[in-house]
């Protein structure tokens, strides 16, 4: 950590100055004290692009939930578990330059946790409601003031997936979208390549398959060209 | 490996020519291609009571869920995801002189798990329909053909912890049930230590708070007892 400190200090990276938050991660929902709703991501692709904008000197508050991979050094990390956390703690790092929002938050929360164990009861089965969570992506697009210069939103879809990226791009206001399909047979869900579309004002870039490290590098240099 | 394979090979423990099952972790339930239904189980007191069997020279299947620790060495490590697959690899794991149940097993798992991610539609909230999952434990107590001589059950209780767990005992028709509090207050979920009550034919014997390694140490002993 001294050494990745160091190097943030001596970097003389295009980000230089910049602050940027990253979320990242899957987002935990619980159900009651012992069991929970969570999701496949494994905060890898996330963790990457924070490493990749702490590398170019941005200042990363990484803002991240139960994840698989260690965050990466040299960032500002605050550990959240579920999605109404996960909002709380980007309103408290703003404002920023530029927020990239990688996490895989839960669209929805059980409505009314329960604080004791749900128990098995003869032949009946329990019932959970929903509730939504707060759109993190959205809301923060939206803001009128402290809205970041740059929004950069995440689509992970199973069908359509440029179509949906693109309509969730307008839907939600942001400026970016990088699009993926996580659908089972790619392997990219908990894998360590990527497949991915940026989505921008200029239309649909495909970029080939590769590593989530070289995805991250490469995004991390477009948000340094678009702050710079 | 090589080590504990040596260590197991030359152990001349209580246990030596009995083979025992131990169940282990979480279960994860898919909601869809992406999200799933799981429970805070570390693993991590599975895992020890495999490991203490293994070293009284047990032969030891270890059925686990994705636990967060890593699998003992010296045991045959049987990998699932969801309490059917759990069950499977459990038939298949019989005879067993003595079968302990130390998994958190979902007691329920999503009707119809969605090949597709689930979409987030305009104010409507998605309808979780649940099924029962298979009861290992009681499935496992009551059979008539391959029944493990010795059936470990154990209770994780949040309320009433004594009075739950001597009932569920009853219900599963399983020789001992090893209950404790998982109150998030106890800490007990997802730490190093465990206050557990043992519940036999003989009434309920209140363990002090220990490590998990001294409570799985305690058990293998309990256990290799009333198998000699």
């Amino acid at each position: 950590e001294i050494v990745a400190a160091v190097e943030l200090a001596l970097s003389d990276g295009p980000l230089r100055g910049k602050r940027v938050l990253v979320t990242s991660g899957p987002t935990h929902e619980p159900i009651d004290p012992v069991r929970y709703i969570a999701n496949r991501s494994s905060g890898a692709q996330g963790t990457a692009i924070a490493s990749a904008l702490a590398s170019l000197g941005a200042e990363v508050v990484f803002v991240t939930g139960p994840a698989d991979v260690a965050p990466p050094s040299g960032v500002k990390v605050v550990a959240v578990q579920s999605a109404a956390e996960m909002l709380q703690a980007v309103q408290n790092a703003l404002p920023v330059d530029a927020g990239v929002f990688a996490a895989a938050v839960a669209d929805w929360r059980v409505k009314r946790e329960s604080n004791s164990k749900i128990k098995k009861q003869d032949g009946k089965l329990p019932i959970l409601e929903f509730a939504e969570n707060p759109d993190i992506l959205a809301e923060v697009s939206q803001m009128k003031k402290d809205r970041p210069g740059l929004v950069v939103g995440f689509a992970a879809e199973t069908d359509d997936v440029i179509a949906n990226a693109t309509a969730k791009r307008k839907r939600k206001g942001c400026d970016w979208i990088v699009a993926n399909d996580v659908s089972p047979e790619t392997g990219i869900m908990g894998g360590t390549e990527n497949a991915v579309h940026l989505i921008t004002d200029d239309g649909v870039e495909d970029w080939p398959r590769m590593g989530k490290g070289e995805v991250a590098r490469q995004l991390a240099e477009r948000i340094a060209a678009a702050l710079g």
